[in-house]
């Protein structure tokens, strides 16, 4: 029976988490989709993108309470009234966390993976990975041989830019938690990686870097952006693309994270915060780059893949807590 | 008798000033020149730039104590065995605070000042100008229409850049100490002037702000870099031209100025340092446009002049203080 109503299972913040994320913080609610209208079209999900910064939104009021949530997801079209899209195609949107979406065609990709599987549109050729490439090579402009460091570079965004930094031919310096650490050596092929949880990272950090910082990929801030910029070459470029170590706290939007001192006033430093919506054009040649890099095996990545929507609550709680190495999805069936 | 050996007088430092900038730091010295060697030209200088930034440089160390200090002037070629530089010629160089300074052709340009005062070259049309158009024009890339706001606003680079701000079509909000604000007014035409030394200037400059800051040009650093950062909006642009709140500090180059939050993080904004050096491309354009709205009156500046070497020890420390409006130059006869 086209065009039905159906009921669409979703995932709801049922309270503003206050100290660390819990999956008490969240139900799974029904919600009955009406039939479809005109210009809409039924979207199945498959894959669901489970995003740290979330946290800020669950926390502090722009995601609603008791309600449905935006976030990115990949799905296919199974019903449609809408002309370009027809039953079948596959679609990466923001209608997520959710089994069921209405889509409108706005903020909606179609996405034709071909034989790439499908778990690449979620991490290195999708949003993320898209934040990657353009956070590295368009605003802080990384080139052959200078000094990068990333932060938090087991992560989705991390684990892509160390890569890409590397095929630059940067000198890559990495941080990241104790047990990703193997990875970052073996399967991403940096250099040299520092545990962010060493009571002294810090001086390891300066000992890896003794002419200093060019290019600092952050996706921290806190402690580990003050470190850097204290590092920091004259005209050296700063791309903050996350702020990790703000989003599990009670007052993450006024969290100081980095001093401008007078070393930076004097040095042309650049120090910029970016969204890839304003960089669109270089969306096909980073799905070429990239698209290459990944089936020659030039690119690693990893995807922690959970099933089922009732798993997006632990999904979260990990995710923050930072157990969890490259992307992290949850596949519904 | 011409190449002969003359004696010049400098302005040393004798101690590194530890607190308030006092007169007792420094002292005026003799030192003998040799003869001109080929490729050398001896240089009379007309005007020297007193400049704020120099008190760092002064304490921690770049600056030699006893010895002679690098500093902009302006001078007037009396004897030369260069090619390229003849007597009676007008240069622009670093080798400030002296009578007479021996020139290589380093750091140096010629001046054809025609009608124009050779204060101008000292200020609007010299390096502190070219600082104000480059960062705010270039570097913070202010357009019509925008909310600019301008720190220190009736010093040297301040008053340019507030009147550079007001013709590109922006809408201007300027700071400064109390006894400035009517000059900013009248002369400098700048509508909205706040006192930063009201206890309330920041909920001024808020209340002066509702729509936020597109472009910020600061020459404070500290609590006004904190208040702006605040302010900003969405594609702000921040060029860090000076931080004259840390400069009489005993820590200077750790002085935390700003921090960076969560809003920013989230902005698309860009915090930038940078010199004029990296701009030379723009240096004919600024002299056109600069020189054009000089002679028509569109850009008024003042210049306090003090007279004889001896009076630079005391031009440092009221310029220091805060006491000067425009620029501060020592004449010499």
């Amino acid at each position: 029976m086209p065009f039905s109503a159906r009921t669409a299972k979703e995932v709801h913040v049922i309270r503003r988490p206050d100290g660390p994320l819990s999956v008490d913080d969240f139900v799974i609610a029904e919600r009955a989709l009406p039939d479809l209208a005109p210009g809409e079209f039924l979207i199945a999900n498959r894959y669901l993108s489970i995003d740290p910064v979330r946290r800020v939104f669950f926390a502090h009021g722009t995601a609603p309470l008791n309600g449905g949530l935006h976030s990115f997801a990949i799905g296919e079209v199974v019903e449609s009234r809408h002309p370009d899209y027809a039953p079948g195609e596959i679609v990466g949107h923001y209608q997520g966390l959710r089994d069921l979406a209405v889509g409108r065609g706005e903020e909606t990709r179609k996405i034709a993976a071909g034989e790439d599987p499908l778990e690449w549109h979620m991490g290195p050729l999708g949003v993320g990975g898209f934040f990657a490439y353009v956070g590295l090579i368009e605003v802080a402009r990384a080139r052959p041989g200078e000094n990068v460091l990333v932060s938090s570079a087991a992560g989705s965004v991390g684990s892509l830019a160390v890569q890409l930094a590397r095929l630059i031919g940067c000198r890559v310096v990495a941080t990241a938690a104790t047990d990703k650490l193997a990875w970052l050596r073996a399967t991403a092929g940096v250099e040299t990686v520092i545990d962010y949880k060493d009571a002294d990272w810090r001086e390891r950090l300066g000992a890896a870097l003794p002419d200093g910082l060019d290019v600092y990929f952050d996706n921290v801030g806190g402690a580990q952006l003050d470190a850097a910029l204290s590092l920091i070459n004259p005209h050296g470029r700063v791309a903050v693309c996350g702020m990790v170590s703000a989003y599990d706290r009670a007052t993450p939007f006024s969290e100081p994270a980095g001093a401008w001192t007078w070393r930076m006033m004097t040095s042309q430093v650049e120090l910029k915060s970016y969204h890839v919506r304003d960089h669109q054009r270089l969306w096909p040649v980073f799905q070429r780059s990239v698209g290459d890099w990944l089936h020659s095996g030039a690119i690693r990545v990893e995807t922690q893949v959970r099933d089922g929507l009732e798993a997006v609550p632990q999904a979260f709680v990990d995710l923050i807590a930072g157990k969890s190495l490259g992307k992290t999805v949850v596949r519904l069936s």
